[in-house]
């Protein structure tokens, strides 16, 4: 079998869409009719992931559930998240787990073996981690990542506005975001597939393209996954230079603008309980978006 | 009543003792008879947390769950971390959640709702922050230590042997941790209390003193949090530097050295249902070692 970024590629190809839809589910995307429904708002919130997933899941090759809308539940939330890791993957779509973990080694083992292991408890395809704490904080996930065939999307550059302070900062190497780059493309090194990407991924902010243009050259064998799509203001022509001359090596991330389309004036002809088909309809538009600059 | 860090401070000087418990229950450190006599291995822990809470209450000001060995086992875990909060709180220790989480603004609200609010699903007194994404990535939990009388430790220099990978690249301002330094102190500068200190507060890992000392001073108004001591190598005299000219300003924490003394040679004579008694020895020796040097 295929690593999984080759056969992430492979299904990227063979639907024609790099979309990730974030599952992010803050309270106020969720239909009402929902929350009346359940007792829970996190079970109102697995409802809503299940009906977003099966509205989507033959058109885009991957979900990003974000842990902290989770998280803020406490233990049944985590119930909710790892739920909906399996509802999805069940489904056959890929899971990105968003949860931006980073920690010393024996702490990052506990860690990896949770996300990033067979069988873990909230085990995800691929995970997100930050960089901050250097190689030996990210390495016990590279190690899970050759052992049970999974991939890390490590933090380079973000898509938040404040992301330059840190990152931005010129060293003797370049900025900091290009020195971190250079260690990502270290750290997956021998870990690249047959398309040319390394298991070990980074993320890129769609809000940056300028960095992210010096990234994709620097970069040449490690895949991109790039927030701020959509509603954080990165369009179309912004994420152009995510992707290589053939026109893969990165997938977009959207949130809000897929999973709260229903409220948007733009699909106001959708009912409340057909927030799962003004997704589909919102994920469609995105791939047409981006299919125009491919 | 005295804002957190104040308070936290008052209560060290009270115990004449600036130790820092690590709940980081690793599974060879639960004796046994725990494991046997407990359904799952997040129950056992739960006990061994009850435990130790029980026999260091009374001579050390505070306690740090690390989340991450509680999120291994999912859900239940990180009840039995949320439980393990409330039983700490319960017999008057600050609950400082090792965490170190770190995301766009909007998903940082999520997580600062979680453990930084009252009545927060996973509520703790402090949490530990990483700032690679940058300002607006930590103002939510700056908000609510406002809001709620809470505090943060943000990570400047972490005490794993890889910690300088990108913390001590060369910037135009001085190494990267510096500048983080900086940071951390500009976020708390409209926080600090009778005590000097203020709520925003760093991670300064005791493993590397010659950073630390060029910390103490460029970071007068910021409290200390310095993990690294004992099993990861730092010794007393490391950590001289961390605390102010008064023998203030910083915090030790401790994790293997106490909760798992009951498995060192130096405590052989204790049977492994006196564990607990076991921490209580090495947290009360510590107590004396950090005496030498305050």
């Amino acid at each position: 079998m295929a690593m999984i970024t080759d056969r992430l590629i492979d299904r990227v190809k063979e639907l024609s869409n790099p979309t990730v839809v974030g599952l992010d589910p803050r309270e106020e995307y969720v239909p009402e009719f929902l929350i009346n429904t359940h007792k829970a708002l996190a079970d109102a919130i697995l409802a809503f992931n299940k009906g977003l997933i099966d509205a989507v899941y033959d058109i885009v090759p991957a979900v990003k559930p974000q842990i902290a809308f989770y998280e803020r539940f406490g233990a049944r939330g985590i119930e909710c998240y790892a739920e909906t890791v399996c509802y999805a993957k069940s489904k056959g779509l890929f899971v990105i787990g968003d949860i931006k973990r980073g920690d010393v080694a024996s702490t990052a083992e506990a860690y990896a073996e949770a996300h990033l292991s067979e069988g873990g408890a909230l085990e995800a395809d691929f995970i997100t981690l930050n960089p901050y704490l250097g190689a030996d904080a990210v390495q016990p996930f590279v190690n899970n990542a050759k052992r049970y065939d999974k991939g890390l999307f490590v933090l380079v550059c973000t898509s938040n506005p404040g992301a330059g302070d840190l990152q931005n900062i010129e060293t003797v190497n370049g900025k900091v975001y290009e020195v971190v780059g250079d260690k990502v493309s270290a750290w997956g090194a021998d870990m690249i597939g047959k398309h040319g990407y390394s298991a070990v991924c980074a993320v890129a902010g769609a809000t940056h393209p300028e960095q992210v243009r010096v990234l994709r050259k620097r970069m040449p064998h490690t895949f991109f996954l790039v927030p701020g799509y959509g509603a954080q203001g990165g369009k179309a022509e912004d994420v152009r230079c995510c992707f290589d001359k053939n026109g893969t090596g990165a997938i977009v991330n959207s949130s809000r603008g897929i999973i709260a389309a229903h409220k948007d004036a733009k699909y106001a002809d959708f009912k409340p309980e057909q927030y799962a088909l003004a997704a589909r309809e919102a994920a469609l538009e995105m791939k047409k978006e981006l299919g125009k600059i491919l």
